[in-house]
């Protein structure tokens, strides 16, 4: 059904011209950063509202027309979250890009939901602060990574995205305008709702500005890379460092074999050349003398579990190139992927994962490159639709949707046997939608969609998303 | 209304002859840890449960009879929160005390939620394993402390209470049983509901057991003691500490006066002589080397921002004792005590609030000694309804119930002005119910009463409390 007349009227009332039709300017609207276009759905319109006046008439508008809205921010997602529903139109945040306040006192600083990462970092690095989350892409928005409670390598030591937002601007489904929390640290006052709006991928409320608590600077980064000659060696050298009393601010696995693609892909050289796997461990601390010493433990330890190497990656340029390799590995086995796992499971079951990821791909004759967060358990696979090897990809597989489906249900029935969730930071949009109540079980969806009727009773805001309504 | 004969039935048949019916017995489940007597009201009886199974079978009882229920931990709470509804029963966690699972290789200990914060760090001691947060009374259990979100001292670098609960099992309005979370660390698979729990005080569900995340033991502690001639220059004495790069474990502002008082109460002596407060830092690291180079940095800090000294207390029993005078504050003032705030306002807020506490109190001529947490702006004033001097209570002032009403609505209003809460970490309860509103404003209480008519559409959790039914 096309948009009514009336909506039409109300919404440029509202936004003016910032309101695309034309299906040439919707088509970019109709994905995000999911490998596949299996899910893509154009809207039939994209309004850019420049404030939450806006957004809340925008709200009240589809309210009253019965349209449902999705809400976009830099559309770097990976679960189909920020795609529109069928009928349905986008609201995208891109013109809210504006610091409302910031306060090196108070160390906060308060956003429109609309900035990019990027830009964010700029802002506080101008602070003098530090704001830990980095969920990779940093096109990425501020709201969007709130809104799917986005996690990425420094979760170890930081915790997700959600530990740092102290306030949030929200508009109801309602259209009105909810301000939670603040610029304090502490509250016992009522329900958590700033925590019940993170991660609740736009279907509870319209995020349009964030309060972010923020950090001291940290004095001094070292970086090491520690090959091994199997993946499940190098996870299982993880527990050693923590018991020594090192939390990290990042550790990650990644396997050589996709590896070798990103080295391709960005003419650059991965320092270590022997084993199947790597660990890659980000330490922080006050200044030198304390990551210098926090590197030495950590080298003893990697030494004891069976490391091939110890190399650490003391000049600015190589951390840097270290870590563009990393950040790209996605990107470099991309063109062969057609599924994205994002599992979060217990430290202790992350090897055993692994291992089953490897026997499903022997089993199904598939490549299956697997890498992720050693320490905090979210484990990246990938189901390529062709094998992978030496950084090359071979010609498609004649079955790889079939086998595709058969590695995903076996991957997350093994998820769901060691305690563990289907997503560890991306989110569930629509892309693992159908998994999210065998994962869970039904009391808890039961209550998640008592309170998505409780708080939009006529499902506008990004219906279908997380579960089916 | 007494208890129908089907409901008494009822519970005999799930707790047998643990449930509790004579007045006498049922007296010490009328109250909490609160100051005065004003919101006691005692149970019709009180059931106790050994596992969630019987908290089930109760809650579906109760809900068929319409009977309200009231979940009590230890009782240690300030805000009423598990004082009983009219004409309803407590469902008192005490025999729900056991340790589920102890694992050392992921980090987390799960538990019934009846156990006392007192025996839970004893046994995560016996992992050789840490759970920072210390709410002060350990007599405390550890599910009523996820239910208020308990904070305490160590909130300023580790976070309250909620970033260490994993997961949770609750038995919801429904008799249902739920289970949230588990033994890994990051989510974004669906709604946050087990945020959404913490801190909903007994009224979204009964938490039956609780699965925390531990932290590697810290190698080094050292106790910082620094006099000021002002609490205010204490307190501006914080951000330099932040700004040289340094997250103590706590910092904590006393004033002498309501200090006097405690070394009265437990016959020991506060280490500080001079000046109006103390500042009170607490450091922990990896080893002594860092704590101490910790130690020096705060020193020059506290040097520069005016202390009149700066006293390390190195000893372990000196630290006990200072930490137990602290601890103690609020005991020490308790005889005269009539109203206990427990605000949290943005860190720059902090020395104008307590302004405005020595304001107020010496415009209504009355004491309102105040202490708490430096860092983290979660302060803690006292109407008291005689004067404190030299650790002394003077005779009742004739008319303390006005001053202490008109002193409530002042002290509420500046924490608006200020951006803050009206409780950091006691929570609402009954206590302070009739304020929320006016703090957090309609539209996020609002989503609160439609989200508790959503998962308690019949009203028997708790009803009344953080607000009115």
């Amino acid at each position: 059904m096309p948009l009514s007349e009336s909506w039409l009227a109300g919404a440029r009332d509202i936004v003016g011209d910032r309101l695309l039709l034309d299906p040439d300017a919707l088509a970019p609207f109709s994905h995000d950063e999911f490998a596949t276009d299996a899910f893509r759905t154009a809207p039939l319109a994209v309004a850019k509202p420049v404030d939450e006046k806006e957004v809340a008439a925008l709200v009240r508008l589809c309210l009253r027309e019965g349209v449902p809205l999705t809400t976009r921010g830099g559309g770097t997602g990976l679960a189909g979250g920020c795609i529109p529903c069928p009928g349905g139109i986008v609201l995208s945040m891109e013109l809210q890009n504006r610091v409302i306040d910031a306060d090196a006192k108070n160390h906060t600083i308060t956003v429109q939901a609309g900035m990019t990462l990027k830009r964010l970092y700029e802002e506080v690095d101008a602070l003098s602060l530090y704001f830990p989350p980095h969920p990779g892409d940093e096109g990425a928005f501020i709201g969007g990574a709130v809104a799917a409670n986005a996690g990425g390598a420094r979760a170890v030591k930081y915790g997700t995205v959600k530990r740092f937002v102290l306030g949030l601007q929200v508009v109801m489904a309602s259209g009105e305008v909810m301000e939670l929390g603040g610029k304090f640290i502490k509250s016992s006052s009522g329900y958590h709702l700033l925590d019940l709006m993170i991660g609740s991928e736009g279907t509870l409320g319209v995020i349009t500005r964030v309060t972010l608590g923020l950090l001291p600077r940290v004095g001094s980064v070292q970086t090491l890379i520690s090959p091994f000659a199997t993946v499940q060696q190098a996870i299982e050298a993880v527990p050693g460092m923590l018991e020594r009393g090192i939390v990290p601010c990042a550790v990650e696995f990644v396997e050589h074999a996709p590896m070798r693609a990103a080295e391709r892909l960005l003419n650059k050289t991965w320092p270590a050349r022997t084993g199947d796997a790597s660990l890659m461990i980000i330490l922080d601390g006050r200044n030198e003398e304390d990551t210098l010493s926090q590197a030495e433990t950590i080298g003893e330890v990697m030494e004891k579990a069976g490391a091939l190497d110890v190399l650490l990656a003391d000049q600015k340029v190589k951390q840097a190139e270290i870590l563009e390799l990393r950040s790209n590995l996605y990107e470099a086995v991309r063109p062969a992927t057609v599924e994205v796992y994002d599992v979060c499971v217990p430290r202790s079951q992350i090897a055993g994962h692994v291992g089953l990821v490897h026997a499903l791909a022997q089993r199904l004759g598939a490549s299956m490159p697997s890498f992720g967060h050693a320490a905090d358990g979210n484990v990246h696979s990938h189901f390529l639709k062709s094998i992978l090897r030496d950084g090359l990809f071979g010609p498609e597989l004649p079955n790889w949707r079939s086998q595709r489906d058969e590695a995903t249900a076996a991957l997350y029935a093994d998820v769901a046997e060691r305690g563990g969730v289907i997503s560890g930071e991306h989110g569930i949009g629509l892309v693992k939608r159908a998994y999210l109540s065998k994962n869970l079980g039904p009391v808890p969806m039961a209550a998640m969609r008592a309170i998505k009727r409780a708080l939009d009773p006529q499902g506008i805001l990004n219906p279908g998303k997380i579960f089916e309504t």
